[in-house]
Protein backbone atom coordinates (compact mmCIF):
# COMPACT_ATOMS: atom_id res chain seq x y z
CA UNK A 1 0.00 0.00 0.00
CA UNK A 2 1.34 3.42 -1.11
CA UNK A 3 1.10 6.22 1.18
CA UNK A 4 2.70 8.73 -0.49
CA UNK A 5 6.41 7.25 -0.38
CA UNK A 6 6.37 8.02 -4.44
CA UNK A 7 7.04 11.83 -3.90
CA UNK A 8 7.19 15.23 -2.22
CA UNK A 9 4.53 15.67 -0.13
CA UNK A 10 3.13 19.49 1.09
CA UNK A 11 1.76 20.42 4.24
CA UNK A 12 -0.39 23.77 3.91
CA UNK A 13 -1.06 24.68 7.27
CA UNK A 14 -1.07 26.69 10.53
CA UNK A 15 0.61 25.71 13.68
CA UNK A 16 -1.57 27.98 15.56
CA UNK A 17 -3.78 24.53 14.92
CA UNK A 18 -3.06 21.41 16.56
CA UNK A 19 -4.79 19.77 14.08
CA UNK A 20 -2.37 21.08 11.75
CA UNK A 21 0.80 20.28 14.57
CA UNK A 22 -0.61 17.12 14.73
CA UNK A 23 0.83 16.21 10.90
CA UNK A 24 3.95 18.00 11.57
CA UNK A 25 4.77 15.24 14.60
CA UNK A 26 4.08 12.28 12.72
CA UNK A 27 6.11 13.26 9.76
CA UNK A 28 9.12 14.11 12.38
CA UNK A 29 8.78 10.77 13.45
CA UNK A 30 8.42 8.66 10.44
CA UNK A 31 11.91 11.29 9.17
CA UNK A 32 9.82 12.00 6.28
CA UNK A 33 10.33 14.93 3.23
CA UNK A 34 7.72 17.31 2.88
CA UNK A 35 6.87 21.31 2.11
CA UNK A 36 5.68 23.24 4.54
CA UNK A 37 2.75 26.09 3.26
CA UNK A 38 1.65 28.73 5.55
CA UNK A 39 -2.28 29.27 5.49
CA UNK A 40 -3.21 32.12 7.86
CA UNK A 41 -6.58 31.27 9.47
CA UNK A 42 -7.00 34.39 11.06
CA UNK A 43 -6.51 36.04 7.89
CA UNK A 44 -9.03 34.25 6.18
CA UNK A 45 -6.33 32.40 4.02
CA UNK A 46 -8.28 28.98 4.28
CA UNK A 47 -11.30 30.91 2.80
CA UNK A 48 -10.06 31.94 -0.38
CA UNK A 49 -11.24 31.02 -3.64
CA UNK A 50 -8.25 29.41 -4.38
CA UNK A 51 -8.28 27.27 -0.76
CA UNK A 52 -11.22 25.98 -1.32
CA UNK A 53 -10.79 24.53 -4.40
CA UNK A 54 -8.28 22.82 -2.69
CA UNK A 55 -10.67 21.67 0.01
CA UNK A 56 -14.40 23.05 0.23
CA UNK A 57 -14.91 22.68 4.25
CA UNK A 58 -12.07 25.51 4.50
CA UNK A 59 -10.24 23.94 6.76
CA UNK A 60 -6.21 23.19 7.51
CA UNK A 61 -4.24 20.89 7.46
CA UNK A 62 -4.55 19.53 4.13
CA UNK A 63 -2.15 17.03 2.47
CA UNK A 64 -1.25 17.79 -1.11
CA UNK A 65 0.49 14.37 -3.16
CA UNK A 66 2.88 14.73 -5.59
CA UNK A 67 0.02 13.77 -8.31
CA UNK A 68 -1.95 17.03 -6.92
CA UNK A 69 -4.29 14.52 -5.09
CA UNK A 70 -5.46 16.35 -1.79
CA UNK A 71 -6.71 14.56 1.39
CA UNK A 72 -8.32 16.52 4.43
CA UNK A 73 -9.21 16.38 8.16
CA UNK A 74 -6.37 15.81 10.21
CA UNK A 75 -6.84 12.79 11.88
CA UNK A 76 -7.55 10.81 7.93
CA UNK A 77 -4.19 12.54 6.97
CA UNK A 78 -2.11 10.74 10.08
CA UNK A 79 -4.14 7.04 9.44
CA UNK A 80 -2.67 7.96 5.19
CA UNK A 81 0.56 8.85 6.14
CA UNK A 82 0.88 5.98 9.20
CA UNK A 83 -0.45 2.88 6.91
CA UNK A 84 2.01 0.50 7.14
CA UNK A 85 4.06 2.11 10.16
CA UNK A 86 4.00 0.57 13.49
CA UNK A 87 1.67 3.75 14.12
CA UNK A 88 -0.97 2.58 13.07
CA UNK A 89 -2.13 -1.30 14.08
CA UNK A 90 -2.83 -3.67 10.82
CA UNK A 91 -4.73 -6.03 12.58
CA UNK A 92 -8.54 -5.01 12.07
CA UNK A 93 -9.66 -4.94 16.04
CA UNK A 94 -6.59 -3.22 17.31
CA UNK A 95 -6.42 -1.09 13.90
CA UNK A 96 -10.33 -0.08 14.82
CA UNK A 97 -9.23 0.97 18.57
CA UNK A 98 -7.33 3.40 17.56
CA UNK A 99 -9.72 4.51 15.09
CA UNK A 100 -12.06 4.97 17.89
CA UNK A 101 -10.15 7.23 19.99
CA UNK A 102 -9.34 9.30 16.65
CA UNK A 103 -13.37 9.66 16.49
CA UNK A 104 -13.12 10.48 20.42
CA UNK A 105 -10.82 13.49 19.45
CA UNK A 106 -12.74 14.93 16.69
CA UNK A 107 -15.98 14.98 18.20
CA UNK A 108 -15.71 15.38 22.39
CA UNK A 109 -12.36 16.68 22.75
CA UNK A 110 -10.92 19.22 19.57
CA UNK A 111 -14.69 21.05 19.67
CA UNK A 112 -14.05 21.62 23.14
CA UNK A 113 -10.89 21.79 24.16
CA UNK A 114 -9.43 23.45 21.10
CA UNK A 115 -12.47 25.68 20.66
CA UNK A 116 -11.93 27.07 24.70
CA UNK A 117 -8.07 27.95 23.58
CA UNK A 118 -8.84 29.07 20.42
CA UNK A 119 -11.32 31.52 21.90
CA UNK A 120 -9.01 32.73 24.72
CA UNK A 121 -5.58 32.77 22.75
CA UNK A 122 -6.48 33.77 19.16
CA UNK A 123 -9.62 35.71 19.28
CA UNK A 124 -9.59 37.37 22.83
CA UNK A 125 -12.77 36.72 23.94
CA UNK A 126 -12.38 35.28 27.40
CA UNK A 127 -14.15 37.81 28.80
CA UNK A 128 -17.08 38.24 26.42
CA UNK A 129 -17.69 34.28 25.31
CA UNK A 130 -17.99 33.30 29.38
CA UNK A 131 -21.31 31.34 28.83
CA UNK A 132 -19.78 29.35 25.48
CA UNK A 133 -16.67 29.30 27.37
CA UNK A 134 -18.46 27.14 30.51
CA UNK A 135 -19.97 24.91 28.34
CA UNK A 136 -16.94 23.99 26.11
CA UNK A 137 -15.15 23.44 29.99
CA UNK A 138 -17.79 21.17 31.23
CA UNK A 139 -17.62 19.27 27.81
CA UNK A 140 -13.99 19.44 27.76
CA UNK A 141 -13.22 17.81 31.35
CA UNK A 142 -15.54 15.16 30.62
CA UNK A 143 -13.72 14.29 27.66
CA UNK A 144 -10.31 14.69 29.75
CA UNK A 145 -12.09 12.28 32.50
CA UNK A 146 -12.10 9.66 29.77
CA UNK A 147 -8.49 10.03 28.87
CA UNK A 148 -7.50 9.63 32.28
CA UNK A 149 -9.71 6.39 33.12
CA UNK A 150 -7.88 4.96 29.74
CA UNK A 151 -4.78 6.14 30.67
CA UNK A 152 -4.77 4.89 34.09
CA UNK A 153 -4.82 1.37 32.81
CA UNK A 154 -2.54 1.14 29.63
CA UNK A 155 0.81 3.38 28.90
CA UNK A 156 -0.99 5.02 25.84
CA UNK A 157 -4.07 5.95 25.06
CA UNK A 158 -5.08 2.94 22.83
CA UNK A 159 -2.84 0.73 24.23
CA UNK A 160 0.55 -1.12 25.06
CA UNK A 161 2.32 0.89 21.98
CA UNK A 162 2.69 4.40 21.10
CA UNK A 163 -0.39 5.57 17.69
CA UNK A 164 -1.54 8.10 15.61
CA UNK A 165 -4.04 8.01 18.28
CA UNK A 166 -1.56 9.47 20.89
CA UNK A 167 -0.49 12.08 18.46
CA UNK A 168 -4.13 13.10 17.60
CA UNK A 169 -5.12 13.72 22.12
CA UNK A 170 -1.67 15.14 22.54
CA UNK A 171 -1.64 18.00 20.08
CA UNK A 172 -4.75 19.73 21.92
CA UNK A 173 -4.16 18.18 25.54
CA UNK A 174 -0.42 19.44 26.32
CA UNK A 175 -1.50 23.27 25.65
CA UNK A 176 -5.26 22.75 27.27
CA UNK A 177 -4.18 25.17 30.10
CA UNK A 178 -4.45 27.68 27.43
CA UNK A 179 -7.59 26.97 27.00
CA UNK A 180 -8.48 28.02 30.84
CA UNK A 181 -8.27 23.90 31.84
CA UNK A 182 -6.11 22.91 34.92
CA UNK A 183 -4.58 19.33 34.48
CA UNK A 184 -2.96 19.23 37.77
CA UNK A 185 -5.47 16.67 39.06
CA UNK A 186 -5.19 14.35 36.27
CA UNK A 187 -1.67 12.49 37.11
CA UNK A 188 -1.97 9.64 34.13
CA UNK A 189 -2.74 12.34 31.47
CA UNK A 190 0.50 14.19 32.99
CA UNK A 191 2.70 10.87 32.62
CA UNK A 192 1.47 10.31 29.05
CA UNK A 193 2.66 13.67 27.80
CA UNK A 194 5.95 13.03 29.46
CA UNK A 195 6.06 9.40 27.49
CA UNK A 196 4.91 11.26 24.20
CA UNK A 197 7.54 13.99 24.53
CA UNK A 198 10.52 11.18 25.25
CA UNK A 199 9.47 9.91 21.73
CA UNK A 200 12.09 9.88 19.11
CA UNK A 201 11.66 12.51 16.14
CA UNK A 202 9.29 14.60 18.89
CA UNK A 203 9.34 18.01 18.82
CA UNK A 204 7.62 20.98 20.24
CA UNK A 205 4.80 23.04 19.19
CA UNK A 206 7.05 26.01 20.07
CA UNK A 207 10.00 23.89 17.83
CA UNK A 208 7.48 23.42 15.03
CA UNK A 209 6.72 27.23 15.19
CA UNK A 210 9.99 28.39 15.16
CA UNK A 211 10.64 25.59 12.06
CA UNK A 212 8.44 27.10 9.94
CA UNK A 213 9.25 30.83 10.47
CA UNK A 214 6.25 31.80 12.69
CA UNK B 1 -7.63 -9.62 9.17
CA UNK B 2 -10.11 -10.89 11.65
CA UNK B 3 -13.08 -8.32 11.90
CA UNK B 4 -15.35 -10.28 14.09
CA UNK B 5 -16.68 -13.05 11.58
CA UNK B 6 -15.36 -15.58 14.22
CA UNK B 7 -18.34 -15.13 17.01
CA UNK B 8 -21.37 -13.78 17.50
CA UNK B 9 -21.77 -9.70 17.48
CA UNK B 10 -23.63 -7.53 20.05
CA UNK B 11 -24.48 -4.21 19.00
CA UNK B 12 -25.86 -1.98 22.15
CA UNK B 13 -28.03 0.63 20.46
CA UNK B 14 -31.19 2.98 20.27
CA UNK B 15 -32.87 4.13 16.88
CA UNK B 16 -33.36 7.05 18.00
CA UNK B 17 -30.00 7.69 17.11
CA UNK B 18 -28.74 8.26 13.51
CA UNK B 19 -25.41 6.31 14.99
CA UNK B 20 -27.16 3.38 15.79
CA UNK B 21 -28.91 3.18 12.44
CA UNK B 22 -25.52 3.37 10.71
CA UNK B 23 -24.22 -0.24 12.16
CA UNK B 24 -27.64 -1.90 11.38
CA UNK B 25 -27.57 -0.29 7.84
CA UNK B 26 -23.90 -1.78 7.54
CA UNK B 27 -24.94 -5.38 9.17
CA UNK B 28 -27.66 -5.80 6.68
CA UNK B 29 -25.79 -5.10 4.19
CA UNK B 30 -23.40 -7.68 4.73
CA UNK B 31 -25.65 -10.22 5.97
CA UNK B 32 -24.07 -10.27 9.15
CA UNK B 33 -25.97 -12.16 12.07
CA UNK B 34 -25.98 -9.79 15.91
CA UNK B 35 -27.97 -9.55 18.12
CA UNK B 36 -29.26 -5.79 19.30
CA UNK B 37 -29.44 -4.70 22.65
CA UNK B 38 -31.62 -1.79 23.32
CA UNK B 39 -30.15 1.45 25.32
CA UNK B 40 -32.57 3.14 26.02
CA UNK B 41 -30.96 7.19 25.99
CA UNK B 42 -33.87 9.59 27.09
CA UNK B 43 -34.54 7.70 29.47
CA UNK B 44 -30.20 7.44 31.06
CA UNK B 45 -29.67 3.85 30.04
CA UNK B 46 -26.44 5.00 28.55
CA UNK B 47 -25.33 6.18 31.49
CA UNK B 48 -25.54 3.70 34.02
CA UNK B 49 -22.85 2.71 35.97
CA UNK B 50 -23.03 -0.95 34.50
CA UNK B 51 -23.06 1.03 30.58
CA UNK B 52 -20.42 3.69 31.60
CA UNK B 53 -18.01 0.41 32.27
CA UNK B 54 -18.95 -0.76 28.72
CA UNK B 55 -18.46 3.09 27.65
CA UNK B 56 -16.59 5.56 30.11
CA UNK B 57 -18.21 7.88 26.91
CA UNK B 58 -21.50 7.40 27.71
CA UNK B 59 -22.30 7.28 24.06
CA UNK B 60 -23.96 4.42 21.78
CA UNK B 61 -23.81 2.55 19.97
CA UNK B 62 -21.28 0.08 21.16
CA UNK B 63 -19.88 -3.15 19.38
CA UNK B 64 -19.21 -6.14 21.65
CA UNK B 65 -17.55 -9.10 20.71
CA UNK B 66 -17.69 -12.88 21.20
CA UNK B 67 -14.73 -12.72 23.93
CA UNK B 68 -15.87 -9.92 25.11
CA UNK B 69 -13.91 -7.33 23.75
CA UNK B 70 -15.65 -3.76 23.01
CA UNK B 71 -15.41 -1.04 20.34
CA UNK B 72 -16.91 2.25 20.93
CA UNK B 73 -18.10 4.53 18.13
CA UNK B 74 -20.05 4.69 15.31
CA UNK B 75 -17.84 5.17 12.52
CA UNK B 76 -14.91 3.28 14.17
CA UNK B 77 -17.60 0.16 14.61
CA UNK B 78 -18.16 0.66 10.72
CA UNK B 79 -14.17 0.63 9.63
CA UNK B 80 -14.08 -2.25 12.03
CA UNK B 81 -17.05 -4.27 10.27
CA UNK B 82 -16.06 -3.04 6.82
CA UNK B 83 -12.52 -4.51 6.52
CA UNK B 84 -12.00 -7.25 3.85
CA UNK B 85 -15.33 -5.69 2.18
CA UNK B 86 -15.76 -3.57 -0.89
CA UNK B 87 -17.25 -1.10 1.47
CA UNK B 88 -13.80 0.18 3.05
CA UNK B 89 -10.92 0.49 0.26
CA UNK B 90 -7.82 -1.15 0.97
CA UNK B 91 -5.75 1.04 -1.14
CA UNK B 92 -4.43 3.72 1.21
CA UNK B 93 -5.29 6.70 -0.66
CA UNK B 94 -8.86 5.88 -1.54
CA UNK B 95 -9.58 4.47 2.17
CA UNK B 96 -7.89 7.67 3.63
CA UNK B 97 -10.64 9.42 1.41
CA UNK B 98 -13.19 7.25 3.08
CA UNK B 99 -12.08 8.19 6.73
CA UNK B 100 -11.90 12.00 5.38
CA UNK B 101 -15.60 11.67 5.31
CA UNK B 102 -16.02 10.26 8.37
CA UNK B 103 -14.09 12.60 9.86
CA UNK B 104 -15.84 15.44 8.60
CA UNK B 105 -19.30 13.58 9.67
CA UNK B 106 -18.63 13.64 12.99
CA UNK B 107 -16.72 16.52 13.23
CA UNK B 108 -19.00 18.57 10.74
CA UNK B 109 -22.21 17.54 10.11
CA UNK B 110 -23.47 15.35 13.21
CA UNK B 111 -23.07 17.76 15.68
CA UNK B 112 -25.26 20.20 13.52
CA UNK B 113 -27.48 18.09 11.67
CA UNK B 114 -28.02 15.28 14.31
CA UNK B 115 -27.81 17.79 17.18
CA UNK B 116 -30.96 19.99 15.57
CA UNK B 117 -33.18 16.75 15.11
CA UNK B 118 -32.29 15.94 18.51
CA UNK B 119 -33.42 19.55 19.89
CA UNK B 120 -36.59 19.56 17.93
CA UNK B 121 -37.75 15.62 17.71
CA UNK B 122 -36.66 14.24 20.92
CA UNK B 123 -35.99 16.82 23.24
CA UNK B 124 -39.09 19.46 22.05
CA UNK B 125 -36.81 22.51 22.72
CA UNK B 126 -37.42 23.95 19.20
CA UNK B 127 -38.93 26.35 20.55
CA UNK B 128 -36.85 27.65 24.07
CA UNK B 129 -33.65 26.84 22.28
CA UNK B 130 -33.73 29.26 19.04
CA UNK B 131 -31.01 30.53 19.10
CA UNK B 132 -28.67 27.25 19.65
CA UNK B 133 -31.03 25.98 16.74
CA UNK B 134 -29.78 28.73 14.02
CA UNK B 135 -26.14 28.10 15.13
CA UNK B 136 -27.17 24.55 14.39
CA UNK B 137 -28.52 25.09 10.85
CA UNK B 138 -26.33 27.85 9.96
CA UNK B 139 -23.26 24.92 10.48
CA UNK B 140 -25.47 22.38 9.39
CA UNK B 141 -26.15 24.17 5.74
CA UNK B 142 -22.51 24.64 5.12
CA UNK B 143 -21.84 20.90 5.70
CA UNK B 144 -24.42 19.60 3.61
CA UNK B 145 -23.53 22.17 0.80
CA UNK B 146 -19.76 20.58 1.52
CA UNK B 147 -21.57 17.20 0.88
CA UNK B 148 -24.00 18.92 -2.20
CA UNK B 149 -20.39 20.23 -4.20
CA UNK B 150 -19.00 16.72 -3.69
CA UNK B 151 -22.06 14.74 -5.28
CA UNK B 152 -22.50 16.89 -7.71
CA UNK B 153 -19.34 15.28 -9.67
CA UNK B 154 -19.78 11.75 -8.53
CA UNK B 155 -21.74 8.98 -7.65
CA UNK B 156 -21.38 8.46 -3.81
CA UNK B 157 -19.43 11.09 -1.47
CA UNK B 158 -15.58 9.14 -1.80
CA UNK B 159 -16.20 8.06 -5.13
CA UNK B 160 -17.54 5.77 -7.71
CA UNK B 161 -18.56 3.19 -5.03
CA UNK B 162 -20.39 2.85 -2.36
CA UNK B 163 -18.55 3.18 1.11
CA UNK B 164 -19.16 3.34 4.79
CA UNK B 165 -18.69 6.77 4.29
CA UNK B 166 -21.98 6.94 2.86
CA UNK B 167 -23.91 4.80 5.34
CA UNK B 168 -22.59 7.27 7.76
CA UNK B 169 -23.50 10.38 5.62
CA UNK B 170 -26.76 8.94 4.80
CA UNK B 171 -27.76 8.19 8.54
CA UNK B 172 -29.23 11.95 9.62
CA UNK B 173 -28.63 13.69 6.33
CA UNK B 174 -31.96 11.98 5.60
CA UNK B 175 -33.76 13.07 8.40
CA UNK B 176 -32.09 16.14 8.38
CA UNK B 177 -36.32 17.82 7.75
CA UNK B 178 -36.84 16.54 11.20
CA UNK B 179 -34.44 18.55 12.48
CA UNK B 180 -35.72 21.80 10.39
CA UNK B 181 -33.31 21.54 7.81
CA UNK B 182 -35.05 21.75 4.40
CA UNK B 183 -33.36 19.99 1.40
CA UNK B 184 -35.08 21.33 -1.60
CA UNK B 185 -32.16 23.22 -2.96
CA UNK B 186 -30.03 19.65 -2.33
CA UNK B 187 -30.55 18.08 -5.64
CA UNK B 188 -27.19 16.06 -5.79
CA UNK B 189 -28.01 14.81 -1.95
CA UNK B 190 -31.46 13.92 -2.82
CA UNK B 191 -30.73 11.37 -5.92
CA UNK B 192 -27.97 9.85 -3.78
CA UNK B 193 -30.53 9.09 -1.06
CA UNK B 194 -32.23 7.47 -4.31
CA UNK B 195 -28.42 5.45 -4.75
CA UNK B 196 -28.64 4.60 -1.37
CA UNK B 197 -32.20 3.35 -0.62
CA UNK B 198 -31.84 1.33 -3.90
CA UNK B 199 -28.36 -0.84 -2.38
CA UNK B 200 -29.20 -4.39 -1.11
CA UNK B 201 -30.04 -5.22 2.14
CA UNK B 202 -30.61 -1.03 2.54
CA UNK B 203 -33.96 -0.80 5.25
CA UNK B 204 -35.11 2.04 6.13
CA UNK B 205 -34.49 3.68 9.80
CA UNK B 206 -38.90 3.14 10.19
CA UNK B 207 -37.77 -0.61 9.43
CA UNK B 208 -35.20 -1.13 12.00
CA UNK B 209 -37.25 0.41 14.56
CA UNK B 210 -40.59 -2.03 13.72
CA UNK B 211 -37.59 -5.02 13.54
CA UNK B 212 -36.28 -3.97 17.27
CA UNK B 213 -39.68 -3.55 18.73
CA UNK B 214 -39.10 0.29 19.04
Amino acid sequence: MSNGDDGPLTVYGDLKSGNCYKIELLLQRLDRQYQWRQIDILAGAARTPEFLKKNPNGKVPILELADGCILCESNAILCYLATGTPLLPEAAFERARVMQWLFFEQHRHEPNVAEARFIIRFLNQGETEKDRLAEKHQAGYRALDVMEASLSARDFIAGAEYTVADIALYAYSHVADEGGFDLSGYPFIQRWFARIEAQPGYLSLEEARTRHGH
